[in-house]
């Protein structure tokens, strides 16, 4: 959508290796009226459906996926990262590889939260390979949660993931989709 | 307040160590509509005082976060606890042991995101033993940032973080103080 692709232009930043630097408004500095917009559009995309639930993975996806909740009325449940001693023992859990941190790490969910009778948004910051995306389907098959949407902010158009969760009967919705970046720090969309 | 207070009575679960369970609302599934009034109450008590920030540690202080900035209309800076390939060179860091982890982690921010000419308000889920507050606290002060309060949804008043951060003169607002809690399972609270 066009305030998406606007603010990548004039806030994103693009770094070697199809690093696309958004830190001084979507995860690391948030913009909430920004993120608020993006809650509307998921919001106005994936409504009727029957959604209970917004799903993301910390810490990136949080301020999206409270945002989206604000408009839908319903609870936001998050995938953990890192092992805490806080987290129930029963726990769904997927094996992520991660672009950003470059290492394999556990995505959890405790097993309360999430079953069968739940309609689910999935919604993230970015879409690249899209490991994180299916550690979070993977955690909606073991619950028998019925995936209703994917929302993503930024989708890395040429990085395979957006393509194979459509080719797989996903309903991806990104609001902005890089197409390619230059060295020179020009960045290129497609439609979304 | 009030209505924390009951929300802790309704679905808070007292667990041995000390331990108050408040996944299914404040740090794991999020009630949105909670959180939003968490979010106001900061908002009544901190407006006036030029706040241009909100800040807080990923990931469970990341909702308290936005949804205070909302009616403060400033973004949000979260420090972030990971290390990643993404994150600029150029940083605060500050050590802090976690209560919650069992251990020493590092938190960052990225310089360009705060500094002497910010008035923030530092939010969290939780004031315990104050480590990952005087992180943050840490990370102001090699800014130069001016810390115009401290809001927390819920402080366990039997540990000493809250009352060492009033005696050093911090505007800590607690929306919840437990003042002890039984292995029965009770909950008792004192006055905030």
């Amino acid at each position: 959508m066009e305030f998406m692709e606007q603010r990548i232009l004039r806030d994103g930043q693009v770094r070697p290796g199809n690093i696309l630097k958004v830190d001084s408004f979507l995860n690391h500095q948030l913009d909430v009226d920004l993120l608020d917009q993006v809650g509307k559009a998921f919001y106005d995309r994936f409504q009727g459906r029957g959604i209970n639930k917004i799903l993301t993975v910390e810490a990136s996806g949080i301020a999206i996926a409270c945002l989206t909740a604000r408009y839908f009325h319903v609870p936001v449940v998050f995938a953990k990262k890192a092992r805490s001693k806080n987290i129930d023992g029963d726990t769904y859990t997927s094996l992520v590889h991660s672009f950003t941190y470059g290492r394999d790490y556990t995505v959890t969910m405790a097993k309360k939260f999430l079953g069968p009778n739940d309609t689910v948004l999935l919604v993230d910051d970015f879409l690249a390979v899209g490991k994180a995306m299916r550690g979070l389907i993977d955690i909606c098959s073991q619950a028998g949660a019925n995936v209703a949407g994917i929302g993503i902010a930024i989708e890395k158009g040429f990085q395979e993931g957006g393509k194979e969760l459509r080719n797989q009967g996903y309903d991806v919705f990104s609001l902005a989709i890089v197409d390619h970046m230059e060295d020179s720090g020009e960045i290129f969309f497609r439609e979304a």
